[in-house]
This record gives C-alpha cells, structure tokens and sequence, in this order.
C-alpha cells in the first residue's frame, strides 16, 4: 500500500507555521546580532526573548493573509515580525515581578530572570522601538502611504485604545468580578486588538480600503476571541509542561475567565461557534482562504 | 523713565518656552482624557506624567527649528509633542525601582510612588506607542513620505541604537571606569539621540535631504552635549529644591560624569565650548536662527 501523501489543510497549515517559525527566528537573528559593546546584555536578552519559541501565531496570520491576496510572502513576514516584537515586549513587560511575576516564558526562564529587571524592561522598550522601525522602514513598501497606515494603526493596536489598555483593564480585574461582557472587552483590548491587526496588515499591504477590510478583520476577532477561550481551557486543564509557562494563574488570582464564567464545556462550544464564524467572514474566498480556515481551527485544537 | 521692552533673544526665548510649555500640556491634556472605564488609573498616570512640568526642551527645539524654516507652528510642536511623550515614558521608566529608583521628577512624586509599579510600567509603555501614533497620523504632515520618516528616524532615535541603547550602557556603567570617551558615547545614546531628532524631525517637515541635515544636526548634537554638562554640573552642585529631583545621585553611585572626570571648572568651559560650536552650525542663517541660538546659551546657564 502506497503511502498517502495528501495535503490536507492541517498539513499544509503545520508545514507554513514551522516555516514562518524558523523565518521569524532568522529575521530576528539578522536584527539583532552580537554588538560587541556594553549593550551586549541589552541585545541577548532581546535575541533569548524572540528567537525560539512561541506558536509565532501573529506573523502566520500576517503571511496566511498576505498569501490570500497574493502579496509577496518577504513582504507580510517583514510587517509580521514587526508585530510579534510587539508581542513578545509585552509579554517581557507582563512577566515583570510587579505585573504577573513569571520565572517561565515558552520553556525558558522569563527575561528578568535571565537578565535581571532593569534589562527586561530595557529589552521591552527596544523591541517596541525595533517594530516601528520595522514597519516604516523603506523595504516594508515601497509607497509611503501604506507605511505611515502601517505604523499608525500597529501604534494604535499596541497602545492605551488597545494592548496596553487591556492590560490595564486586566490589572484593574484583580480582585473584582468581571462580567461576560467586561471579559470580552478586556481581551478584545488585550490580545485581540493585536490579533486583529495581524489580519489588518496584510489588508494594508493590499491597499484595502478600510472599509474594504471589514470581514478580514471580522475573521481575526472571531480567532483572537477563539484562541483566548482555548487558552483559557488550557489554563484550566492544560499540561504545564506542553505550554511551557505555569498554568491555573488565573484562577489562583481570583480572575474571571471564559471558563470560569461558561464553565468548560460551554466555552469549548462558544470557541467552536466563533471559529465558524469566523471561516463565514471568508465565504467569499475559495481555496486561497485554506491556510487562514485552518489558522481558525488550530486555534482550539492545540494544546499549548 | 520709560519701562524698557527691549525684545532681546533671551526675553524671547522665556516667552517662546512659556508658549511651548503651555501647548505641550493643553496637547496632552486634549490626547489623554478621563476615560470614565477602568483604564482611568493609566490616562491618569499618563497625565501626571505628561502635563505640567519639566523644560520642554525638545518640543522647544522642533518648534524653533520650525521656525527658522518657517514651518507652521502648530505642525512643529505636533511633532514636538511626540518627542516629548517618549521623553516622558524613558523618565517613568528609568525611574522604576529597578532602575534608577527615584521618589521625586519634576517636584512631584514619580509614576511608580503615585501609582504603583505596574501602571508605571504601562503609563511608559502607553506613551510610547502613543508617540507614534501622533507622527504617523495624517494630521502631521499630508505628505505620507514625511510621515513613514518621522516614524522611521523616531524609532530609531528611541531604540537599542538610540536611548534605549544609551540607558544600557548607563546600566553597565555602574561600578566601571569610564573613561572620556565612552561617557561621551553613552551620553550621545541617551540624550543626545532623541535631542539631534527634535531639531532632525523640523528638517523632515521641511523636506530637507538626508545630507542637507548635517548642520542642524551638528548643531543639536552640540547642544545636546553641553545640556548634559550643565546637567552633570546642576548634579554636582545644584539645588535640589529648584531641580525639582534629587541630585548627587551619580556621584552616590560612583559613576563617572563629565565633572567628575574633567572638574567643574574645566566641563564649564567645554561646555561653552559646544554652545559657540552648536551657533557656527547656523552661520548661515540670520534672525530667523536667533531662538536656536539663545537655546544653546539656555543649555548652560539655567539652574535645573
């Protein structure tokens, strides 16, 4: 019997995800290499921060739906990256001891504890910088127009309107609590303005119309909120070892969850629900939407 | 007798820096309302950060350099503000515990005592993407080329290879020698970067060449150094009162400064130096460079 060598859309989508994981490596390998000055420190814990590691979820959205519009794969990896340093600054920032205080970060120790607190901070405020001028660098595009809508909306994902004000809204959630509706919000900011942008990028690329845009970025909330509600199962009921990073702080903290306000099996439905709806947001795509439908799936049939 | 109104360039400069000041804080003040939702903690660290105090020096600078090119003033000091808030997030940062860990900026309590430790965190964080989110934005400049390079020449006057480079190396400076040269490197990182692009961002608005920017450059770069002196100086022998922030720290942290490696009297004069050196840069320009001038003089005869 002949080995059966189908490409199924689960397949395909680990094959692109390993790929934009070692491209993301390598992109970061090339910006931040050895400095040979006092700022040594500074560069190794940027380099132990975004090198290895890490499902690289944003720039596989970036590049699943560049390759949608059939833009030049270089080009939505590049703006990618600029987001997943935006990513892993803030989860430098978020493991600080006066955030959530992590000593465990994708299988290896968080940055301050590698590198002390004064690094860490350092080393999330470059990586900050660095995604600016990732995307307002030249050779992200070549019109000028799509660079300064790049920066602009990434400078809002990443701010108090979004990331930062989730984070906020998350700090403010300790002790108090928290509503479906005052959950979806704070993650919605916190996670899921980022995601969304991720989608919104590609969009840009392609020289979308804003409101042109308007099911790419529906599909991405849908998955943001997806990814958020698996995450929260497995914070619930994951393998710490598989997540690399410790689990059930949430519910050590007191904090309202999907699942601790569903319960288990009413959020799995719920993520189940947002993932088909976000696959209808693409209905008008056929086979060039796989990789972004098999993006939506994977995000609650993981187990890190 | 007549009360005398002669309008000399230091009258003007008070008046000019009053003016900036009094517009940095109403553009804050309009950036950053109450948000009536539980981020208000993180508008309102950012506020206390943002408003009301501190020299204004480099929104002062984009707005005299803007008019030395007769640039709209409105538009300089946009840019000018943008600067000022990742001025402000390095200063809330740097004064976290597990930095510097200063109780006092500006005469009032740092972020951290005010608000904890967290919100400062986000506070800097929330700051810095906002800052982007102000040169990137239409309302900066119609010309989008203009825009992507405020943003691209912003970035990296506030990353590893720029302020945040600088603060590394001043990380690293502690309990080592440093010798002239490398002070001089460290401070050129830490101050000097985000100072040479408030007078480099006036050029970008004027849509001067890269290569047309070498004197203003020059000049801020001068500027920039002897503002440093006359800090290490307000340090080594100010009041403390008048700073608005505790001084002799560098001293109690036995880490070298210009004074401490060239005496006062010797960094004084050097300092006098750079400010003749920063005025030979504008030798081109009549009046309309006279506020760029008396900003040199500014730079070492203040007391905070």
């Amino acid at each position: 019997m002949p080995t059966e060598v189908v490409d199924n859309p689960s397949t395909r989508l680990e094959r692109e995800a390993s790929r934009v994981a070692a491209d993301v490596d390598a992109f970061f390998a090339d910006l931040l290499p050895v400095t040979g000055d006092a700022r040594e420190p500074l560069f190794e814990a940027m380099r132990h921060a975004a090198i290895g590691g890490g499902k690289r979820l944003r720039p596989l959205l970036t590049v699943a739906a560049g390759n949608m519009f059939a833009i030049q794969r270089q080009r939505a990896l590049r703006v990618g990256c600029a987001i997943e340093a935006i990513h892993v600054y803030s989860l430098i920032h978020d493991d600080l001891p006066c955030m959530d205080d992590d000593d465990l970060r994708r299988g290896k120790p968080t940055v301050h504890k590698a590198f002390g607190e004064a690094v860490a901070v350092l080393a999330g405020d470059s990586l900050h910088a660095l995604a600016f001028e990732i995307v307002a660098d030249p050779e992200s595009h070549e019109d000028p127009n799509v660079r300064a809508e790049l920066t602009l909306e990434l400078a809002r994902a990443a701010g108090p309107a979004g990331m930062a004000g989730g984070q906020m809204l998350d700090l403010e959630a300790e002790g108090r609590e928290l509503g479906m509706p005052e959950i979806a919000r704070l993650q919605q900011l916190k996670t899921g303005a980022l995601i969304e942008y991720s989608v919104e990028a590609a969009c840009i690329l392609n020289r979308l119309h804003p409101e042109a845009r308007t099911p790419y970025r529906g599909y991405a909330r849908n998955v943001g909120l997806a990814f958020q509600i698996a995450d929260d199962l497995i914070d619930h009921q994951g393998d710490e070892e598989a997540a690399g990073k410790r689990l059930g702080k949430d519910e050590d903290a007191g904090k309202a969850t999907f699942v601790s306000l569903l319960g288990a099996d009413r959020a799995r439905q719920q993520a189940e629900l947002l993932v088909e709806q976000a696959c209808e947001h693409l209905s008008d795509h056929g086979s060039e939407a796989d990789l972004l439908r098999a993006i939506a799936r994977f995000a609650i049939e993981r187990d890190r």
